[in-house]
């Protein structure tokens, strides 16, 4: 029986405890009790509880590809993709979180920062990134593409990996450097650290599933980086004015030296004492100098320059989208635009 | 012109700076100045530094398999493999030498213990694995064996860091408990950890090449885990007994309460004073402590257990290895053997 599109989120997380049973039982592994518990509570604590949105897309983008309801064999196997998009999410997030130090991560301590866990952390993560493989190998090692799948997911966790590579060279500690910042690096830190494995990639596992060779989408992934790249600098945006009780944190970009795209347009924007300024205080956790930051950012009506950007963005976008020759890849582009387009968290 | 075995070291070092000027120039990141400049040094810093004699032994096996001089293709390809397992053993030393806080790694400090590198190592060490594949596509994508490879790479990687694991949850930090220490617990950490990548791997690799399935090798298979396992056993017994002038550094397994053989053999052995004056003391870094722990060794005669093993494994493996129906299979396998048997280092 065919699930509709209602279903999806039940569905999920049913496959993603169907998933977890089979990584636990790897014949590749003789797991005991102490190792399986052990894996078993490292996945539940970092795989499944974002917002699930990256892997959930994977299923709405294949059945508007398909162009109608999905088998329960295409649910699940779509399903399998969005949870591999997860898990590699969840392995990022594990290692960020020790090389930030932060503390917090989706209303709970970071896992390192458990008291049995600590360093350990690092393997666990790295675990999280093998278990992808494992969930490709077993439910597609007979599909045509295969292959292609694999070389997808090493591919987009290469840019990624690179993408992080750059922010954190960018702002290395002990050099706090606001001529590094830029409006070129800011778009490369976004479009590899980011719009790649958020946008990309789940497009890219829905058209493989599809029969197509992604070497005929390069102008899909062009649009999806795009757009990649516009959701991060509403993230960027959200994080100095979005309201703390809608977007569920309180943004600290300016206190962290943050690469922001605010930090980036008001460096574009300032004139010598302004730059003078921003210089000084940015970075610094003083709430003064925050308040200040924030002020010459008013006084540069980087609001307005943000309306602005949206606007233009999300017209250049649509236009693009409109020219694909497949109306069921412009119902694909347009949903995902159509999710971020104005959100206010 | 075909390369002779001797040329080996230098031919493969030759394809090391090739591989890592493809790797600089890879088209699907755009490297600037800078981090073109601290992929380089972080490559340099930790991939070539070792023995390599994981990386030599798969051009080795290779040429057994073939039974001829290798073309120079040939030899390019099995050392880009060999290639990989090095790039896969650097990835796992730099992120174990984070989670152990190791001081030094083959006469340097260890990478992250740079000033300006520490923590970002994660990213570095994520960087390296990225780079397996980047190599296979490049060369292996057109071959008929380019998913077996991926697989393997994949599942090899997977048990590595599932032997690290429980080598970490093992030896918790906070839970020093010597009844963890069981000979069925080191044999799965040491199969698991060391033996599938430095051992299996290698000889995998080749015979990939030779258009070989690995599904009709699991008797190999076996035999070079055996072998790695007895590697490893070496390795534990002269981190104890071996010369610091020979094996290049004072070994520490006491101090740091590793599950070693020996400790395990002790504990096999010892009656219930020796038992309870080792929970005692083991793991003690006060070097009265330690000498107390050699002393027990000694009395418990672990250098003969040790001989006594060291000779039935060996016999074992020859006798396993002369059932094997190929001769070239027997000329790979005993060359790994020759190399290890009886090793002061």
């Amino acid at each position: 029986m065919a699930t509709s599109n209602g279903d999806h989120k039940s569905t999920f997380l049913d496959i993603y405890a169907s998933l977890k049973s089979e990584l636990l039982n790897d014949s590749s592994f003789e797991f005991d009790d102490a190792s399986r518990q052990w894996v078993q509570r490292m996945m539940d604590y970092n795989v499944p509880g974002g917002k699930l949105n990256r892997g959930l897309s994977v299923i709405d983008s294949y059945k508007l590809l398909k162009g109608e309801d999905l088998t329960d064999d295409e649910v699940f196997l779509s399903s399998a993709l969005g949870w591999c998009i997860e898990w590699l999410q969840a392995y990022f997030l594990v290692l960020d979180d020790i090389m930030d130090n932060s503390h917090t991560r989706r209303g709970q301590p970071c896992w390192f920062k458990l008291e049995k866990v600590g360093m350990i952390a690092i393997n666990d993560g790295i675990l999280l990134r093998n278990h992808i493989p494992r969930i490709l190998k077993k439910h597609f090692r007979g599909k045509a593409y295969y292959v292609d799948l694999l070389d997808l997911f090493n591919e987009v966790e290469f840019q990624t990996a690179s993408g992080q590579m750059i922010d954190l060279i960018t702002t290395l500690v002990g050099e706090k450097d606001l001529s590094k910042y830029t409006l070129p690096v800011h778009r490369r830190i976004v479009q590899y650290k980011t719009a790649y494995y958020s946008f990309y990639l789940p497009v890219a596992c829905a058209l493989l599933m599809a029969g197509e060779n992604l070497d005929n989408h390069v102008f899909v992934q062009n649009v999806l980086i795009e757009m990649g790249t516009y959701f991060q600098v509403q993230d960027d945006y959200l994080d100095c004015y979005g309201a703390p009780e809608v977007i569920g944190k309180i943004g600290t970009d300016i206190e962290d030296f943050k690469c922001s795209w605010m930090v980036v347009q008001a460096l574009e924007r300032a004139n010598e004492d302004q730059k003078k300024l921003l210089y000084e205080i940015y970075g610094n956790a003083d709430p003064a100098c925050v308040a200040k930051v924030k002020a010459l950012y008013k006084d540069l009506n980087l609001e307005g320059v943000f309306a602005e950007y949206e606007s233009k963005s999300y017209h250049k976008l649509i236009s693009s989208i409109e020219a694909h020759p497949s109306e069921k890849v412009q119902a694909v582009l347009k949903s995902f635009l159509g999710k971020i387009y104005k959100r206010q968290k």
